[in-house]
């Protein structure tokens, strides 16, 4: 339930916080309302349900120029999976809302549902209703789909403490760094001889995790379960952005390690071929669906030995610190605080 | 989870149908996937959840000429609360997903939360999530609204039998009328002699009943609670649509008499205004938002008892028959079959 801060100058989308949260009430059963990356809502059985959804518009998110309806379907269902990943919830049921252009033809939307349901198969959800409709303009997919919890255990974005390493999950940037390596194929200019430095295994690699990115079900699981997070959300807005809301909900200020930040090859190839810094692409990269969680001092041995142990990786990236402190970033002995950047989708 | 049958051809709503029979699957605790006006799943609580989303696109569902963006907020919760109406169900928690066109300002996203939560507040139903994207072109809402009833007690559209009476809340054609003398307004030509001969309290009805529908949520919970229908659907795409939907789930058929459909004096009136039959109004009309139910011929006289008492409007329509006998319209003592329309939201 990321907010895109894409055209709609971000005032807008602070007036929608706070109309949420005017309108926004405790009531029977609900155990987290707006504000995390899924609702929360207690049933009188030993369960808790998760509740999430997920936009794609047309444009904004996705350009059907570079994009495959099979991949739209695809990156719908996996920004929900990694809400309900984020929750350290099981992904049960889903329901998609469609709204399709006149353009498109009967191969568009098998593929599209092909793509939704290689997603929900990986995770074993299943499809339960949706609406479609025809669009005067472009495609329009909003998701929701519901997870289960056992009662009382979540991963909140609330429950940071100070002194709480910081850990991601995988490798940041590689998403952007896909979309960025795409949209310079359909250019052309002098940003083609620099591509062409990037060996095809990394770039299939970014393509990959830009068009097929994982949401980590599994490692939501594990955290939840064997409660060693204090908190988590998951990166759909980069680092910089999605570090800020965690910190946000649990009211305390953060320092990151830029050079701890873990790179895969392939992101740290094309950075240096397109001369750009590869902590710029993980900073402000959206869509990477990894894990961003704390875990208090006394369980980092046993996250890092357990995590070695299933094979998931999760690399410490800073410290939780008081809120006054802010969020800051260290590189080569130099604190300085982190800016205020949000991925903005494609557009 | 009305199809909308506007702009893309019939066939590829088609198509959407056998891909999602296709990639459903029975899976522990749902009790009914897709196929109904929401789905539900069983928990191990004593309570079943029902789950149904509705997709409103500008230029498909409203046109932001006519339309307030309170009154596009609020139908957008009424047609969800409808389905859950349909379902026998107690509204809960809503998820509104939302694009928002770049010429809306502050006042526009104001005024659509206020009629979102005006709808809300009626039914007693929460706000616990959503998603925001900017548009490229125009407004699209999706809601997800989350219902409870009592385990095993809930109504589909699956359950009409052979000699089951067919009843309808309210009066039919109404929202149509509303709709059709709004668009009136913008136009200029012989219509508006016409729609001068309805009175301000007949056009403010109808005005009325188009941007303020009222889902039938008292009575789809008496109906369940007192296992009064044999099977319900709401009236969202037009009695013509949504009885062919309740008797293909049912594998009945239907004969529906003609002069028992409830009009309102205001449609009665308007039809007669601009010469057209109400019958076609309330036949073809959508988002009424009014119930469709079977009862059994031994519960009939419970039904028109209890809903005396209650205030509700019942009316007998017709009965249900054998599949072979198909969708059939009696008028003047003559039956012909029911003519295969659906209603086509504004566009």
């Amino acid at each position: 339930m990321a907010r895109r801060q894409a055209s709609p100058p971000i005032q807008e989308f602070a007036l929608i916080r706070t109309l949420e949260r005017r309108f926004a009430r405790r009531t029977p059963g609900l155990v987290q309302g707006i504000g995390d990356d899924a609702a929360v809502i207690a049933t009188s059985s030993p369960t808790w349900w998760h509740l999430t959804t997920d936009l794609l518009a047309e444009g904004i998110h996705f350009d059907m120029k570079s994009a495959t309806p099979e991949s739209v379907g695809y990156r719908a269902a996996m920004a929900n999976l990694s809400d309900i990943a984020a929750m350290g919830a099981v992904p049960r049921y889903l329901l998609i809302s469609l709204a399709i252009p006149k353009t498109w033809t009967r191969p568009h939307i098998h593929e599209l549902y092909t793509g939704l349901m290689k997603a929900c198969r990986l995770y074993n959800v299943t499809l339960v209703g949706g609406d479609t409709s025809a669009s005067k303009t472009g495609l329009f997919l909003s998701i929701t789909l519901v997870g289960t919890t056992s009662r009382g255990r979540a991963l909140f974005r609330h429950g940071a403490k100070v002194g709480d390493h910081i850990y991601v999950s995988g490798t940041l940037g590689d998403s952007l760094a896909g979309l960025t390596l795409l949209m310079g194929h359909t250019s052309s200019g002098p940003s083609r001889k620099k591509k062409s430095r990037l060996s095809p295994t990394h770039r299939a690699f970014l393509l990959r995790r830009h068009f097929r990115p994982t949401a980590r079900v599994a490692e939501g699981q594990w955290l939840n379960e064997r409660q060693l997070a204090s908190a988590a959300i998951d990166l759909s807005d980069g680092l910089s952005g999605d570090l800020r809301h965690l910190c946000e909900a649990s009211q305390v200020g953060a320092e990151v390690e830029l050079d701890k930040i873990p790179i895969s090859p392939a992101c740290r190839a094309y950075a240096q071929a397109i001369e750009v810094s590869p902590i710029q692409l993980a900073l402000t990269g959206g869509e990477d669906y990894e894990l961003l969680f704390t875990t208090s001092p006394r369980n980092c041995k046993k996250v890092e030995r357990q995590a070695r142990t299933r094979g998931y990786r999760t690399t410490p990236i800073g410290t939780i610190r008081p809120q006054r402190f802010g969020i800051q970033m260290k590189t080569d002995g130099r604190t300085q605080p982190l800016p205020v950047t949000s991925y903005e989708h494609f557009r």
